[in-house]
């Protein structure tokens, strides 16, 4: 069984180390050069685009900003898994707000903006505090925008006066006093049946993805069937096959989508050592129409992401159920470098770990994870 | 960080797929052809072994036995572990016994053949039920013989008369009624210090490992402490680096060793699924100077070899908790062709499993399947 991944980053990487047990081969596409790569050496092979398209059985992405001519292309294979209109939902705002609207899933009130002028009727429409997203290629905090208070539109439209709006208009969302983020990820099989892994809790810093926490604390059973509700919703409308992550807004007992992700997801690592089978295992198994693997939690596990630094301590591997993924790429500022999960049979052991792997995380990249500790383990 | 590895079959596949997370790059030398692959595609690598030895950082064995040459050079560059004597220890039984006796740890009583007619005084010794077995080059139940009793004996020494005893002796021990057999895998860090997880009991069908479970039942302090103080001895005095497995037979309360393995070992496959880190990574960390992971066993577990067959029924993966991990071999008689771990959370579970996965194996393979079901999960 052979699948060719468009994207040859992490993602693409941690899906063939879970398939090679299965015996299934996974080859990735660099979507910019075109050339094909071994995941995991990012060697490339002798083979073409075509080429690889027509010995694979199936073709996916480990992103949804794959170019639309490449997409096009999969898609006529009759191999691509999910869909390539699964994947352009996901990979543009206006189309993932429209399809929430229209199958009624809770999401946060939104304004579509193609000039700038229209900000002014957004924020009579929406009140005054707004956050503006780019509606493509946006992701990890870049091409996001802040108005805390009319006083900050005038410098905001500035900001925003070079882009061309009709071509990427941006969605302006009103600003949501959330008590917190939490993340599904879902598993859909060729037969539509699905699975669901528990919910993680999320702490974003600068736009990025921290540490994850899962299961998630305090989330009642109302609160997990809401997200498999609109997950499985989701997942029909789209005739969805493989692993497929909403992220949330939680206000009250309510849950308010943020953002689809056609693909396996950041927040769905812990699956790794804390769940039976992984999201990137199940992936494939979904695609390749294998029976999907048990998502339940084995034990309680937390994710940190490594970003920006260009190695790590290797003591950290001292700390009991420490486990690191390390990507082996180019440091650059904001990069995910890799990522740990830390895995405990209890929330007071997890607490610990965390606590353990602060002192060997520099500050800087991780201001957050001796507070998020506190916040994420704070019991009901 | 680059490991070579001697030997490029599935065990130096398991540990290429388990150094990848941390960075590691594991090439494997296929000791037939002098060739350098990669473990996972068994591509050939543009490289000679002396530049991968060069490259490398240390290097290691899938197996013992590599011949000679090849460990000489090896050892040569100083970055081999554990060390060409331990290898050849673990490739010579008449080096292990030598070892074990010297160390008063218990194994069953022996004597060495180096000329057929010594068969007379090993009888007299030993009785006159005995097992041959080659002391060089047998594994999986080649090059073992088995007397019931003296009549089978003018028979016995006229199959063993075409071997050249003067160059591989045999050795003849007693057949011992013990109860089971269990095998230790411990891990021992460059610091001296050691790891160990937990008991594993193991059937073999016509000398092959057949399944293990682990951790295995009825298996009191005294005798984890056993099979813990016999890795210790071995590993102080060899001053072994990695994974080292014992195999022992029990009697009563009694462990003796029946071989020893200087590298990770089939009977410890299931710590994949089964344990917070597995004995691929830990040989890998070990021998890396990493921290040694945690050997504890989050489930309880079963490994099923699958022999002989070149493939698998797919639905078999609807058990809940079962991994496939599939080696891509070419299919021959006896040729191990993958395995499956089976999780659970009771042992009660993990029967059902395992009753489960042999509705989906061929009784000719796996014969002990279903009975061994009952043997293995008979609690006391």
């Amino acid at each position: 069984m052979r699948v060719l991944i468009y994207g040859a980053g992490q993602l693409a990487k941690m899906m063939y180390l879970a398939g090679a047990p299965l015996g299934i081969q996974v080859q990735a596409v660099d979507v910019a050069s075109g050339k094909i790569l071994d995941p995991e050496t990012k060697q490339p092979m002798q083979l073409s685009i075509a080429e690889a398209i027509e010995e694979a059985d199936y073709l996916s992405v480990e992103f949804e900003h794959v170019p639309e001519a490449l997409l096009h292309e999969a898609e006529l294979s009759g191999k691509l898994l999910p869909s390539m209109r699964a994947i352009l939902t996901g990979a543009d705002r206006i189309r993932e707000k429209t399809l929430l609207d229209k199958l009624d899933i809770a999401n946060s009130p939104y304004h579509v903006i193609t000039k700038v002028e229209q900000l002014d009727q957004a924020i009579e429409e929406l009140g005054e505090q707004l956050i503006i997203k780019s509606s493509r290629d946006g992701y990890d905090g870049y091409g996001q925008w802040r108005l805390q208070s009319k006083e900050q539109l005038a410098e905001l439209k500035d900001a925003l006066s070079s882009l061309n709006l009709q071509k990427v208009p941006l969605i302006a969302e009103k600003m949501i006093p959330f008590e917190r983020e939490v993340s599904m990820v879902a598993v859909r099989s060729r037969d539509g049946s699905m699975s669901f892994y528990p919910l993680a809790e999320n702490l974003h810093y600068r736009g990025q993805l921290h540490v994850s926490v899962a299961p998630a604390l305090k989330v009642s059973e109302e609160l997990q069937k809401q997200a498999e509700q609109a997950a499985t919703k989701l997942g029909d409308e789209l005739d969805y096959v493989g692993v497929l992550a909403v992220e949330f807004f939680q206000v009250g007992e309510q849950l308010l989508v943020n953002e689809i992700a056609p693909r396996v997801h950041n927040s769905g690592h812990w699956t790794q050592q804390g769940a039976d089978t992984c999201q990137f295992e199940n992936h494939l198994r979904a695609i390749c129409d294998l029976p999907v693997g048990d998502t339940s939690a084995t034990r309680c596990a937390a994710m940190v992401n490594i970003i920006g630094v260009s190695g790590f301590n290797r003591d950290m591997l001292r700390i009991p159920g420490c486990h690191l993924h390390w990507y082996r790429k180019e440091a650059r500022e904001k990069r995910k470098m890799g990522h740990i999960n830390l895995c405990a049979s209890s929330y007071e052991e997890l607490g610990n770990a965390m606590l353990a792997l602060s002192e060997y995380l520099p500050i800087a990249q991780f201001p957050k994870l001796k507070s998020s500790v506190q916040q994420l383990l704070k019991k009901q």
